[in-house]
């Protein structure tokens, strides 16, 4: 198996087969400065890639592979892992010491503090017996907007997750800037099914989700500490976040309608839209929408754009944001892209989707 | 045109082409205790209901009339109007002084205040030339469970909106008993399409809703006066909601999720479970959850219930409460017979459906 | 565990949990004239029937047993079994024996000839070493509208499949008069993910199904054999068909397009109208619409009804018949409802919609 | 308003704010080779291209502008016409004598014979009063794979249908070759919602449409006519087909189930996949699907693709073809862009998505 493009960055995709696999290969295989080097999939492992996917066609053909470590090191400059938490540090510090650079798209890197990794994840913490304290260290949250800088230098890259990365868009930018309080901040997210995986659950199935819409990991959803954590280094002191995740009868997209107050209770939505414009600057994956146009997740569906809105409540000073994303692309997958690009000393942009197909 | 059963209400049905006139013809047309005996539908009038509606197939086939006020007089006891708002309050006034006893589907009678609801609904106002200050007085807001009394001998009640009875069924208790702060309460709530109506809006079409959920009338919808007037009245001060809607790409129901502060932090959710389990108390239709199970809006679909669940996160005294009905039932229709059957005099379950056939 | 009103039919329901299951334990625990005597289910055995679905809930709650043939035996007087193809039929000779009227969801007894069974469902025979020929034999197959007869006699109803019931809904009436060519007929059937059970599949999740329609089974489908076989039996001959079934993304119901050359090609769409009036006349679930309107499987929904439309190709006579039905009312546990009625000699209509909650 | 890249083929829309004209201004936006070099659309006329459409967001904005033949000539090589029925017809003429190329995505030349036309289009030739019988005798059918040579030179393309393009696919293999019987074709078609198209219809909404499917134009649609005059000119006699299309709750694509006899009724499904195989080879849009796999629309949704898949029932003869692609890009506006590389000389494949973003 060899990379068909010369000079091209060599990657593999380990777990190829659930859905940020899929978005990982449809992007890899399309981008004109990246390869696919290895496949990794148990489920799949032996199949040839085209035969088991004929929805994702690649032009040179794949077997899937188990995972070697050695192999993949051989082939590869580059990993991205998309595997369950818990797994992805077992395969990581072998993959830097033969010094791939690692692209991780489960939480096991996401908190600097493993101590914090096994209180969030604690059942995972049982099994997997980490001692990676230095890693965790090390590591650089993928939010590529915002970490750009230090992307660009790291050789793992936590990605974020797609809640995460939804909110904290609108937050951060109010954070750091000291422009809402960080009392008493809600994030009320919704999120199509695709979020929960590509194995089988009987509260994923049509039957069950469709024509409904529920909550879910009231008070306590491992999210809310993976977002306290990045929104207090932003803050600058400790924020606590109320997020409530909902469950809607859609494939794809998350919608984070985020209610805080204004510092400045004199600030219009105007204002505020401008304090985003000008936080994301020639940013060209976030869009600020002109006030009074509220964004569907629709509209940002196979890209990986960001499109915001906010509104301030002029009765109690209350500011309204809306965030979308793709939870696959901008919130998976299209991100670890975008931070490959970064790491490859590329333009962000390339090989990543800016409009979508309406309807 | 005679009812078929004696000693039944006799119930004309203005507006019946609309998807609240669908529900109302249905349950009465299967009501053991009321009969149709009017039936006005601009759209549809001088056709044959059955023809024009085989899925609701009624006994006794009736022709879709125009609206004339002394036919209807002459054969009804009760008119239920599902009239766009500004146009229920030009026939009120008529079918009152004939005695009929009238439960309006529309907004016009939920305020007490006419200037206010001319404030709100500013536009109908001004084609309407509205001068009936004493009935807004007289109505009876018609949240069956709030206000059972009065609804049992008023003449003319003002159902209230899907959202209000959505989360002021949650936030009733609460603030009635002083619980929860007044400041700062948020109501995030989802909706189906169907609250936007029967009449052909390309923003409803499933090509654009499908796939999508997006926020809309973000700060300033006009449910938002609606449910502070009742909240302030239960409250015994003036309560300030923030309230945003959402459209969910379903077909019914609504889900309210509502953050407020506990007066109290060290109260548990068991604590507010058993809170609302005592306010609602023998309410049939009210439905309290078990701390930890999270209602879906498809655990209500096609009944009148109310599902209520409640958590706290105690690391900041909040509560989340979480409602779900059906739109067209407990949110419209099914309220409306609901207080027909108690100003009738009847148990206020008989018609009304409260299991779903799942899935 | 006592039945709560006297003089009614003690019924129990064998397999609860499943989608088969839940419109069972709805259907009698609201019928005026049958109550639940026993519920059985794997997966829930041993919890209280309210707290596992909070959806249904049974007035007189009941605790999910383990299948205990002589406790079932002392306290009913029917069993439905929704069980498992060749599951069913290890228990039926047990409940026979215990002079149980039995009523049975599966295939097991759909094929008066074991032989045929066995070929058709030739993995579950592998396991189930049946021996019961008289039971095949005896079996009534429990088309309510074609069978009511027999049906009335019975102490074992074989519950015809879902799509069967929506295909020989219209090919009986015309296969019985030799008004159609018994060559060529085509069944193209659709169906929503309901009929896939409840069971967790990565193919009835939503992120797969939902925005998608595919063909599965072509040629060779189960159901096929069925089909064949009772059309055989009112043709007077063998008959073929083609069958395809497809999954279409909703929750609930069947369209069947069926495509047949009329032997007298003089036949307009009107004459067969008649034709199917005629057949169909006082059959209260079967409603055949005007020419020119055709049904959506909406409008059957949460129903037990059967919706009918013809047309004919005057071109090259071909006649097209479309015939939609709710899967798991008519096309499951209502027509077991149906004939239950029947066979306790009640009305057929008892506790089963005719209406649907439109939209 | 001047093109921003040099020698690039420059393509007015008339039509933009439709679904298809969606596509267009995605794709051609996009597209390494052509630029738009005028949009046109009544409903948006004199707004923003990208405040308007957000979810789209071109490069160089672009203000929407009325129909101007002048204006458009002046900056345009191509015209693509995305206007009713009845209208494109009203500018093609004009467009042409200024010696501009036109891809007409409307039924106007989809016949040879403009009698033909009124015929099967008589509403619409009641107000048009068309007299470009040399039109339409000049124009070729625009499905690029079977008439790519005729395209290549034509100034006047008439882009297919969605419903002929999905079905002729499968049928033209076959016929040409005399493999099947042209009598008693059948193909019972599936689509989604977008091809009704964006204009506001109540039988569109979420509402009515979501969890149901139901025919329609059942007997004599117009695209019958259409397909039967491709199919009979491939088969060198007189096709008859029996079509019958439905409507499906998802946005976008289409199946279609087709059902033939066999002329000689030993081949078997692997026969006919090679058949396809060699008559579409080296064809990059269209993919044969090995047997036992069957294609759904979500496969191809937002690609040009065709996935075709293939049954033989051995017990009669009869071939089952199952052909899937995207109505709006294969169907419609995708598969004018393919026709547009043609005319232009490029490689047929640029600028048009091959792989689908799963799920």
């Amino acid at each position: 198996m060899a990379l068909s493009k010369t000079d091209v960055g060599r990657v593999a995709i380990i777990g190829a087969s659930g859905y940020g696999g899929l978005q990982l290969v449809k992007l890899i295989s399309e981008h004109p400065q990246f390869g696919i080097s290895y496949l990794a999939g148990e489920r799949s492992a032996g199949k040839s890639w085209n035969f088991s996917n004929p929805f994702i066609e690649i032009n040179a053909d794949i077997k899937i592979d188990t995972i070697n470590v050695d192999q993949i090191a051989k082939v590869s400059d580059y990993a991205i892992l998309s595997l369950p938490n818990g797994l992805a540090s077992q395969l990581t510090p072998l993959l830097i010491e033969k010094e791939i650079r690692v692209i991780d798209l489960s939480a096991d890197y996401r908190f600097r503090s493993l101590e914090k990794w096994k209180e969030v994840y604690s059942a995972e913490a049982l099994n997997s017996q980490r001692k990676d304290y230095d890693l965790c260290q090390e590591a650089v949250y993928g939010f590529s907007e915002e970490f750009k800088n230090e992307i660009s230098k790291s050789r793992l890259i936590a990605c974020p997750g797609c809640y995460p990365t939804s909110c904290l868009s609108v937050l951060i930018p109010f954070l750091k800037q000291g422009l809402i309080e960080s009392e008493g901040i809600i994030v009320d997210a919704k999120s199509g099914t695709s979020g929960g995986g590509r194995n089988p659950k009987v509260e994923l199935s049509l039957s069950e989700c469709s024509e409904s819409i529920k909550p879910y990991g009231v008070v306590g959803h491992r999210h809310t500490a993976e977002i306290e954590s990045i929104a207090s280094q932003f803050a600058g002191h400790e924020v606590n976040i109320q997020f409530t995740p909902h469950l809607v009868p859609m494939v794809r997209g998350i919608l984070s309608t985020v209610y805080a107050r204004l510092r400045d209770p004199g600030l219009t939505a105007e204002d505020c839209k401008i304090v985003l414009e000008a936080f994301y600057k020639n940013q060209s994956f976030i869009k600020i929408l002109p006030v009074g146009i509220y964004p569907a997740t629709k509209w940002v569906k196979n890209t990986n754009k960001i499109m915001i809105s906010v509104e301030v409540d002029q009765r109690n000073g209350r500011i309204v944001l809306m965030s979308v994303i793709d939870n696959l692309l901008k919130g998976q997958a299209g991100q670890a892209i975008q931070n490959l690009n970064i790491m490859h000393g590329l333009d962000q942009d390339i090989g990543l989707p800016k409009n979508t197909f309406y309807p």
